[in-house]
């Protein structure tokens, strides 16, 4: 039976409010942060974020101080430099010249620093490029499926309908995306954007061949999408093997590009960018790039991003002279060799047993183990409480329905013989669980 | 003629973005910013940001210093440290205990500290409190008009509808809002919250009466609504006299706080929160407080706040033995005397020309006055460059036509003499098109 119950009564019904609508990623996140949180002895073969021992707080005092050298060094005075840390500042960013020589030096990536707009963090970015891009409720956006959840979870918070377009065991297929796109418009709405990671995926680890980003970028033409290009896990190849970004290859303004320091830096500056350089008309005929348009949207959700936490991140930057690749290398070895160690243990541990497989991603710090058995929370609980081990449910990646029989490791956040270990326990759980 | 152009093709029309929906009030704001741009030399009575006198550089590193002793403080380990400060972190934020202590100490609010989410900036607080009170197409909001045009900006992101109940000189009447919440739900439509500034209201300056407060929180009850209550300028009355928060005087949970930093603090920070301490119940009878479900839109939002500018933050408000009241003595001082300045001015400018009538706020930053003309962004422009002053015309702060021929004056960010001048200015514009 529905009682109404006036919010003035002090009370409010969930199913009344937009978590309700915007909560099933979440939901299933906060059930797996539960499960930790009562197992804290489990190895977390779940947790995707960053290892910790790469940074200390003092790191924020250094970097604070290199980017006010940097400042006083172009000539500022005192008083300008407490107005861009201290007051409201440019809605885009005050290190988008810095980023620009990053990607440049990095990534081959060549744009103008007003393409760049600094976001809280790359969720951020997400939630504007989904909204500018969106206008009417025709308008939809494709993602790779499995996704992560943060991007559907943004277009959920947006009410913008995300279609999956099924991933293949060597990346997104550029043909099924094309064929995805006409689909839609055939049923009379509009497809706007793509979502892709190229490098090493979340949940997936997979990766796509050079040859495959060319022909998406033909493809994004062809079926006039802009693809959002999401690339957090870019520097953490097995090998040095290049990795063109599709916004590298991009010639033609096709590519958005979402980028993210939370690896590569550290997640607490929450700090993380998008490239826009679309070039944009207006109906009198005046052009503009697209990032300075997002502006507008920008401003309406946080205004600016903080410049204390952008003169960290600047500070950093300027440290290492504009390479993350080259600042990160310690990080780089640090996920290599765990990965490397999960692909060994997972050979060990699973190798003469037919009835399960798993990938070999090229890096970044994820891989998909397929098990003859529903990988559920039920079993999550199980693996938690008598086996002493967390992994995520693949099913927590789809939209309506895949991944049952499927779980993600990670191992970021762990070090090597904690790897070992985790898959070890995993082992006896998988055979205990398919004999 | 429409001529479609592929995205690929390099070329996106502005119309099919949604800053063409979501920027009328940004386009105002652009207009300004770039008027005041091509003017440097004129007066700003416009500019509605803190004054620059009162914060440098190095309160960035003393707050840090202030919250990481804190935490050694709370026997935290350096390791434990570095993880709060630089690694992802609680959606909700780590300063929540922090500002519920400043809430008790200079606002009378008492709430746990569970009921507090940290933000980036109040604007995500309006963005997340919107968002999650208004789940389907038919909840709206109600908000005062003229109103501030980060709030109608936030709804007009997120699509919702935003009904204006008209403020009087004494502030918001609480029958008017019944009135119009009985009109909405007749329409079908289900009114969720209410926006309202009652503390010198920005633009209007003005002020709720302590009577009227009450009967407000018991118009929400009756109608069902929650309060969105925006307090960003509370500190700065022209007297000590109390001014109760709605929140202070919230004994059924009707209102949602929100919370800004940027003028008790500073700007940069881009720290906010909101206090949502409602409970929630969901299908199964279990309850949880507000702040606590709207977790999963924050998440999906910006992850959560930069622990680096939330320690910012904390740092002061510990230094400030959690009384932003008195820490911000100084700031009081001059806000006064720039209000008085404005106010006097006024006077002697304008005081026997029965043509024109301006109030006079209590506090805050604002004033409107009225003219017998029309103040556009033409007359705007003529101000800037024939003049030397800016103002804002008070038709940006209304949705549907309204303000025409009144203008907002700022005080805040001039010193008392640049008052004094910019009213001088202003005078000669008056005299010279009402003549």
């Amino acid at each position: 039976m529905e009682t109404t119950v006036g919010t003035g009564a002090g009370l409010l019904r969930r199913a009344e409010l937009h978590v309700s609508v915007s909560d099933p990623a979440a939901a299933s996140m906060n059930f797996l942060n539960e499960v930790a949180a009562r197992f804290p002895d489990a190895v977390s073969l779940a947790a995707g974020r960053p290892y910790d021992g790469f940074y200390t707080a003092q790191d924020i005092d250094r970097f604070l101080a290199v980017f006010r050298a940097h400042l006083i060094g172009q000539g500022r005075s005192e008083e300008q430099i407490n107005r861009t840390l201290l007051q409201y500042g440019r809605t885009n960013g005050v290190i988008g010249d810095l980023i620009a020589r990053m990607l440049a030096a990095d990534e081959g990536i060549e744009v103008p620093a007003e393409a760049v707009m600094v976001t809280a963090g790359c969720q951020e970015a997400m939630i504007i490029a989904l909204r500018g891009l969106c206008a009417g409720p025709q308008d939809v956006v494709l993602a790779v499926e499995p996704c992560y959840v943060g991007f559907t979870g943004a277009a959920r918070i947006l009410g913008i309908e995300v279609v999956p377009v099924p991933e293949a065991a060597d990346g997104l297929d550029p043909d099924a995306v094309l064929r995805v796109a006409r689909e839609v418009r055939a049923s009379g709405r509009r497809p706007r954007g793509l979502y892709v990671v190229p490098n090493f995926a979340n949940p997936s680890g997979v990766s796509m061949p050079v040859e495959a980003r060319r022909r998406l970028l033909a493809v994004a033409r062809e079926a006039e999408l802009v693809i959002l290009e999401d690339d957090p896990y870019g520097l953490f190849g097995l090998d040095d093997e290049p990795r063109p970004a599709l916004k590298a290859l991009d010639t033609d303004h096709s590519v958005i590009y979402l980028g993210s320091f939370a690896k590569s830096v550290f997640p607490g500056a929450r700090v993380g960018f998008l490239v826009a350089d679309q070039p944009v008309e207006d109906a009198a005929g005046r052009r503009s790039l697209l990032a300075e348009e997002l502006s507008t949207i920008k401003s309406m959700l946080t205004v600016n991003t903080s410049p204390i936490a952008q003169a960290v991140v600047g500070g950093m930057l300027i440290e290492a002279d504009y390479s993350l690749r080259t600042a990160n290398r310690r990080k780089v070895e640090h996920y290599r060799t765990n990965l490397r160690t999960l692909l060994s243990a997972l050979d060990r541990e699973f190798g003469d047993d037919a009835r399960l497989s798993w990938n070999a991603p090229e890096g970044g710090f994820f891989a998909v183990l397929d098990v003859p058995f529903e990988a559920d929370e039920e079993l999550l609980e199980v693996s938690a409480r008598d086996y002493g081990v967390l992994w995520t449910p693949m099913s927590y990646f789809y939209g309506a329905g895949g991944g049952e029989c499927a779980i993600r490791l990670s191992c970021s956040v762990l070090d090597a013989s904690q790897v070992e270990e985790g898959v070890r326990r995993l082992g006896k759980l998988v055979r205990d669980r398919a004999s």
